[in-house]
């Protein structure tokens, strides 16, 4: 009877789909410590705008180009409130999060969704369009392709949501020259990380007044010029933010390891990974395209029945959401063909080479 | 010639209206590692939710009627967002800090401003308001007056913004039975502080909308059922939290002993303060009646000419700011009299016996 008796042993550990590790306490204490010699806690101080500093070297902008803003979903509430009036109509794709389309409303607008391309998974340029601006999401890790967009920017403000593009973000100079703002994460989940928050990159007098909005409309004053709200970044999380982007070079090392695995794993079994993996991007999410439906359900139950995590990062896309339950769904073939071919696998900084094994073994079966 | 020469060692230092000292980079250690064991970062996370169920305690209330939100103005629009459909009027104090009519407006709705009791400095119950929804302000760390609103709740949702009213909030367990929330900031200027951060306790359904609002609409899976952002408060901010509760019974003798001083030395020219001291509530904000705005004029250039700050918290009141221009001034005589004859004068914990015997210098010339 006793080789029938499973033993806990026997089971193996679950593999998460992601696991994020931002600094660790000891990393903090020196900017904690600066914190507490400068008694200033909120509202611009100096480790946010060091942060805000070292960010424009890494995006290659000027400082004036940055915003630091407590999470990325009120980045690009910022962005929407600030390029058009409440009510305007911004064109979003179906692909995407649902910050995307949230923060659109939550800045009273609306959005009309289109679809992706299957190439890119992103929105194609184009200046037939007839709403007020676009919101393009640059999909996990890929590069915001500014120069595409340049010419459409003379017609609408273009803001890219790169929420997951830390890596990709490494020239976005051309803000300066054309209507087009990038937004940064930097949640927890991602390459650099304040814990919650986000950075949003554009032009100097767009960029000044999401500044205004983040901050209830105050002008250097405590007069309200502008509707706005509270956004801002804290000096806390700066601190995070700061350690995080110390660890960057070394991390970044880690990430394309893990990334590099993995995408031998999937490739041991022909599949694929979203467009950024390609071109060789550093990203925090890998999505795995299994071609098909059947596919993408034969390998999530062999993931599961190994106790490997996956995650429909995405769900089904925005059209599919009940919150937005007036908008249309047709002619979004591709965004319904990714969400039932494609779904996020495990990928994290301190993948082993058991849990790469156990992935491996997992698709080969497909 | 010599003592003609006006020496640096002659000009005092100067005594800032406020000087916040939040828990210090030893005190966050035991929290902070903490995270780094657990490696969740935010979404409701351990530390988040040990900060709800110690701040219900204070507040005698139950975890469920409690949510940790990113920000005091986005508690404040998430209780509005939730409360009301969007485009709805709220009726709101004239005098009050600008988020209170920026949170309405960002939620989507819209406000009528009504004038505040002389003796209060708050408005006054009644049901005759046609309005959605009414935000009372409890101003200056007062206890918010969820008895009188009680009747008034059973016609349209009840929204305190107590923003400075920590200390006052002992016993908010009438939430249960009537529709009325009530919002305390964590801001860094605040007497418990999570950096930037609200808190908002509630109703436990009308909270449990909220928490979805917060978190983009989502219900425990990746599919957003409403309309929402993202407006979480992260684990660092809960850390920060949660060490500066640990340190509230030593911190609030301190804020005691200083208000102490600072009512004695402006009691000695006749100078009252806001209604909460005298209730013997702790705050951190001290704000100085004057009588009248040839006094307070008087008073600000004495305080100026000795190196002391002052700060008109509330500016003119919402309807002199030119972000809501067109919104009526009539009526708003009360607003328009505190807003001329007080201002907020220097309130802090390591305020020594030099920086209150300067005031009361200053003030004894009156």
């Amino acid at each position: 009877m006793r080789e029938n008796i499973l033993r806990l042993t026997d089971i193996p550990a679950h593999i998460p789909v992601m696991r994020p590790a931002l600094p660790t306490a000891d990393k903090l204490t020196r900017f904690l410590q600066e914190i507490d010699e400068g008694r200033l806690y909120s509202n611009f101080a100096p480790l946010c705008n060091r942060l805000s500093e070292l960010l424009a070297i890494q995006f290659n902008v000027e400082p004036e180009n940055v915003l630091l803003v407590t999470n990325g979903t009120l980045a690009l509430q910022a962005a929407v409130a600030t390029a058009t009036k409440s009510n305007s109509t911004w064109t979003i794709p179906a692909w995407t999060f649902v910050a995307s389309a949230q923060a659109v409303v939550s800045a009273g607008s609306k959005f009309v969704l289109e679809d992706v391309a299957e190439e890119s998974w992103t929105l194609e340029p184009g200046t037939r369009r007839a709403s007020d601006g676009v919101m393009v999401v640059a999909p996990f890790g890929d590069e915001p392709d500014l120069i595409s967009w340049a010419a459409e920017s003379n017609h609408r403000p273009i803001l890219i949501d790169a929420a997951s593009c830390f890596d990709a973000c490494r020239n976005l100079q051309l803000v300066n020259k054309y209507n087009i703002a990038v937004m940064v994460s930097l949640h927890a989940t991602k390459l650099v990380s304040t814990g919650e928050g986000g950075v949003i990159v554009g032009p100097k007098p767009w960029i000044a007044d999401m500044r205004r909005w983040t901050n209830f409309g105050f002008c250097g004053d405590r007069i309200a010029r502008d509707i706005g709200t509270n956004a801002k970044m804290s000096e806390y999380q700066a601190a995070v933010g700061l350690a995080s982007l110390d660890m960057w070079s070394d991390t970044r090392v880690l990430w394309q390891e893990a990334s590099q695995n993995m995408k031998t794993a999937l490739e041991g079994a022909s599949v694929k990974c979203q467009p950024a993996i390609g071109k060789g991007f550093v990203t925090s999410t890998m999505v795995a395209d299994f071609s098909s439906p059947e596919q993408k359900i034969r390998a999530v139950s062999a993931f599961e029945s190994a106790r490997i995590g996956t995650r429909d990062w995405w769900g089904g896309g925005i059209h599919q959401m009940p919150a937005f339950k007036g908008i249309s769904k047709s002619g979004l073939g591709v965004t319904d063909s990714l969400a039932a071919r494609t779904t996020g696998v495990p990928l994290f900084i301190d993948m082993t080479s058991e849990h790469i094994d156990r992935i491996s073994q997992a698709v080969s079966c497909l």
